[in-house]
């Protein structure tokens, strides 16, 4: 039976990533070999993650001064590595507090100095994107979360400053132009739209680095991987492969502009039916709702049962909301098709009906 | 062709395991959904996590009051991780330096604290293992490597201390059984005998840790991931998958007890041959040799050409040593059946029949 995958991650990818992953696996290249058995530092799979580089690179128009690693540990590393990296000893950074990813980000920069937080939406459990912020002129950086995956918030122009700007883009990187230059740092665990789990995409500014007079564990240091081209050591050499497909198929399909507009026709699609069915209600505030994870409540919760019956009968797969949330949330990644969406809308119309 | 996989790593894994992780990238568990594309937090996934870390306690005998981890980042990240959590503020540890992963280990090591390097076998590139230590009472813990893959050394009898002892055992991990009580710390990159590049196996013993008073970054921290049953962030579930088949295929084959035995005899044919062919010497100590890694050399250079083409004409990938020593490595992972270590054999005694 044909699933709906609305699971927020890791989460629905192209069909083709899991055919053409699955026959590598088998044998790599025609080498007689699986891609699991073969060196990191072989012709073939240093092709691949350059290939993978130059994907990112074509997709998201990447500039020259900009270095691209796919490193591993998640975000949840990186909120302890860009810190490490960009704030000084002694130093601070603001932050800009959109939901539970930015407020681990935040612990983990205080670890190792100062934090301002710049803004916050926790007053309305995160339920809406800042607009104000008090930014401190001397911060080292700013760091913002673009997309906030359990709350269905996420922003529509980013904030500007004076200080180098970094951004967990975890799950919406790749579902919408950016201009990168308006950043310094960029990171994204892969498993959204990146590819599966097991990878985690940094885009960083050259320049940026070297200067906080802070000894860096090696692995903690973008410079080593810079240094080594993302090979310091073994990388996870099938995430890394299957992004790589994943990239593909988005740019053979027409690339980020491509997929934006239907990603914007699929949010049209469910956030048209939260509005318009009297039986669910939206959670997030409209002018910061996510194209990428909707989230929504049944506003009489004793039809739960019914819905939850109905939309799992018609294939739908992880539409529960986040336990801090509850409720459903309906993720609407890359991968995942306009025909799923109104399978789901189709189903909450239904249940309209059933009175 | 049917080939002869003798890379170091990532390296040969049984292909009962190719075709069992390629099956679950098109549909896992029959449930209609990629492996690749359900959540970590699925029943269908822990039970996946909690498989492998009940094989990894069967495989090696793992005593009560020692927790298992998949984690990210390699041993690299471990060399950080390992002093993080073990070592204190203003604290000591003592190091065996018996090659380049032990190097780096130490200097990691050194990034936190002092490092008293208690043997070392650098003044003659690595090539044996000392077996006199300078051990001083006062360190915090001992770190050593069990196995050293570029220079084809294996500690054959395990330091003893009465301090925390910390083991890098990337690369003989599961090929012999261990006590696992005369360590506090085993860590191993899966990228030979566990299982694909991706994901670490950590196994920590209690009580060790939260005694160092030093602030640790969240996800370095032991702690965090022992609390969350290594599912604090998203696991590297594809690496975490295909390591879980690897022991599964270990265990159902005999265990490690069984697997020694075959690797002690895949050892001895090969040293055999190095050691009665007059056209090839040996480069480790003969005490100290490695099951997993052997190297050697060809005693006349100009024979190399020749004998290049010919274990590549017999199906062998993967026969070149490290840069830093030369020759010739075979590595003799647990998946490395002895009909290929027969065939390189035969290739290096038809080299010598050519004359």
């Amino acid at each position: 039976m044909k699933k709906h995958n609305f699971g927020a991650g890791p989460c629905v990818l192209p069909q083709e990533v899991f055919k053409r992953a699955a026959a590598a696996i088998l044998n790599f290249n025609d080498l007689d070999l699986s891609l699991l058995e073969i060196s990191h530092r072989s012709a073939d799979f240093v092709a691949v993650m350059k290939k993978a580089q130059h994907l990112v690179r074509a997709l998201l128009g990447v500039p020259e001064g900009y270095h691209i690693l796919f490193l591993q540990g998640g975000a949840s590393l990186q909120f302890t590595m860009a810190p490490y990296n960009l704030m000084r000893v002694g130093g601070r950074a603001a932050y800009l507090d959109t939901g539970s990813w930015s407020s681990k980000a935040i612990r983990e920069a205080e670890l190792l100095g100062q934090v301002e937080v710049a803004a916050s939406s926790k007053d309305r459990n995160y339920s809406y994107i800042p607009k104000a912020y008090r930014m401190p002129s001397d911060v080292d950086y700013l760091h913002f979360t673009s997309n906030n995956t359990i709350f269905g918030t996420q922003f529509k122009a980013f904030p500007q400053a004076e200080v180098p700007v970094a951004c967990d883009m975890s799950s919406d990187i790749f579902s919408r132009e950016i201009r990168v230059s308006d950043f310094d740092l960029i990171y994204a665990g892969a498993q959204k739209n990146t590819g599966p789990a097991g990878t985690t995409l940094i885009i960083v500014k050259e320049g940026i680095l070297g200067k906080t007079g802070r000894k860096i564990p090696t692995y903690l240091d973008y410079q080593t991987h810079i240094d080594r081209d993302s090979l310091f050591n073994t990388p996870p050499v099938f995430s890394v492969y299957a992004s790589m497909l994943t990239l593909q198929w988005l740019k053979e399909n027409g690339g980020v502009g491509w997929i934006e507009g239907i990603n914007a026709e699929k949010a049209a699609l469910l956030y048209d039916e939260i509005d318009r069915n009297p039986l669910f209600e939206g959670l997030a505030a409209r002018a910061d709702r996510s194209t990428m994870n909707a989230t929504f409540v049944l506003k009489d919760k004793s039809r739960a049962k019914t819905f939850d019956d109905m939309w799992r009968a018609a294939g739908i797969h992880g539409l529960k909301g986040h336990r801090s949330v509850g409720g459903y949330r309906a993720s609407l990644y890359n991968a995942l098709s306009i025909e799923s969406v109104q399978t789901l809308v189709n189903v909450m119309g239904e249940l309209e009906t059933k009175g």
